[in-house]
């Protein structure tokens, strides 16, 4: 155990409402040497497919130890289960909904264990508010060195609930994957990883097609490009990224998520 | 004194100028052990009745000795007080213009002192700023765990402004209260108790009222209803909410803060 | 070096993405004493004004040797340069793009190192985000108390970029100065000083201009206005700024940063 130990908060809570007060109250009221970091708050209310997203790319950056708290729970008060899972490197906290998808997925040494012990839990506990009444007493005491078998009974990770992945096609000389997400500043981001372009263009001329518009520039840095022109990069977690340098592509490309984004190696059939 | 004590903030200042930053740093200078926790800054600008509310329902899950610091202010500058409140578990400190109303109400041990000792302020003193340049370092100094009474004269509670509280009306088979604000889902809250149900109806069948549109099921969860449907439940503070499953009644609804909700015994008229 | 050192956030990055949170991971995993406190995120994309004002205003108010980080950052991966800078009080970490206008300008003693030290950086170096990769590692050592020679040679300050500082013009019977930005509350900020105010005017009456729509109220507080009224004040940074008393300048007068505004001593030509 750390001497400040990190637990960080990845919710569709907002801003605006107490709810995010509320949960960092009850955190250090069970560990008063808790160090909070948010993550996010403006998680789409109840888009558990966006906080798994901003979740993954954004865990792996914190030290050892840290617990990762994530509370977008549209089920809160079903027969949905709650996970405590530890990894090499973390604990993880949040319902069993898709939202780990990632660290189920990649991690290979892992253990799952359903939290049940209510002894653990703020009481009496709510029916529409488990982050602050189960999982944030659960995830200051893992971060306060509980064992993680205190929470309840192990589990199978082959039963807990993944999102769907979305693959990207390879099929003659295209290569087609989606719009995944978009971030503040415009920037449509892909399912097709740098490695997936690389080991497909081989080198070769390529044009990236997405809505009506396309751009045959792969460029490293949007720095590289003219104010205003539709340019791909490899984005700072490794995939592909439509941009408008110094633009906004969201607005300008008019593309939404789950659009398909089609690279063609060039004097193939566009 | 603990060894990292809190102050909690909740203000209307917005997270985009430099004020909440500014309010930070003064605390960090007079107290640089404190560990600051954001409830909102997103409080509509001077909306001292929003600001009560939130604070009210988050307070109460800070460790005792949580300095809990209150800036709406839109009297800053005039002759309005500002007060420093000690309670059974923590300090408040913020203006006299009803934004501690819940704490002035419901708590039978407190100490209320008028904030007038300028040795304890940032100097010179702006016109415009008493959260940073006064209110911020008695927080701190408060926190720090200077006594209560440096800080100037007791005051009576009675002499505190408070805001008029929205009662419920019962009258034959029916009871009305209003909605008092949204939160991000876009859930109705009230001023209607599960309690205050519970008596009304004593297990018999109701019908809910906001608006042109009604429900008679008051669910435990949000879970339990059908995604669209027009439900209510008793929040996690303990207060009737109105909500639409999977969705955002006050879009769907198109109730506004103030609207009356009535609930009416079933066979009786609506 | 201090027990628990500070780090102050100022950037571009929103608060819906990964970004921040990835930049808070990478400053603990250097330095787990770090106490992180945002100044903002909410910095209009690439407004590298704005961060700079937003900064200027804020970063005096923290403790001696806090190490504020700033990344607004439009040219990242392009050649421009990468500073950290000591001044009596505090260092600033960032690109060298007139985010630290201020500073540049307003410090005597100040030292300013290029960062080029790969062997602080995060390994691999994204091309898109070295906020994350290469500033925040420098800035978690530096408040970790590492000399600030160690990340690379040292700059002269006149070769580091300044933004243009906007003059007032002062001529005959008028002062003219320009709305500079606005905050939360619609307030109208200018680059006119109560010093410059106090010099021109010297006790005689003026009317102050903006828009189609004039006053003649310096106020030394909201307060002191009808609701509703317009009128200027010396706002809590020592500069003139236009308000509607219990409004929003902002939108009620229709102005827009660069606007100007125009101050008559009263008998001349409006």
């Amino acid at each position: 155990m750390t001497i400040r130990p990190i637990i960080t908060l990845t919710t569709d809570f907002g801003l605006e409402d107490e709810y995010v007060g509320a949960v960092k109250g009850v955190l250090l009221s069970f560990l008063p040497s808790a160090q909070i970091v948010d993550i996010t708050h403006a998680i789409d209310p109840q888009d558990v497919q966006g906080g798994s997203t901003i979740l993954s790319r954004a865990c792996g950056f914190f030290p050892d130890e840290t617990v990762h708290l994530a509370v977008v729970d549209p089920g809160v008060g079903s027969a949905r289960r709650l996970l405590a899972i530890k990894t090499p490197r973390y604990c993880f906290v949040g319902p069993d909904n898709g939202i780990f998808t990632a660290v189920l997925l990649s991690e290979t040494t892992i253990q799952v264990h359903q939290i049940v012990n209510s002894s653990l839990f703020l009481s009496p506990v709510s029916r529409t508010f488990h982050g602050r009444d189960i999982m944030a007493p659960v995830a200051a005491r893992l971060a306060g060195g509980m064992d993680i078998s205190n929470v309840g009974p192990s589990i199978a990770i082959d039963t807990c609930c993944t999102l769907p992945v979305r693959k990207i096609l390879v099929k003659d000389n295209q290569m087609i994957g989606e719009i995944v997400s978009r971030d503040r500043f415009g920037n449509l981001r892909t399912n097709i990883s740098g490695e997936d372009i690389r080991k497909f263009a081989r080198d070769r001329a390529i044009t990236l097609k997405v809505g009506k518009q396309s751009t045959t520039r792969i460029c490293s840095t949007y720095a590289e490009a003219e104010s205003g022109d539709l340019i791909a990069v490899v984005d700072s977690f490794g995939f592909l990224e439509v941009s408008v340098a110094c633009g906004n592509a969201w607005e300008e490309v008019g593309a939404r998520v789950g659009d398909l984004v089609t690279i063609t190696l060039q004097g193939g059939d566009l």
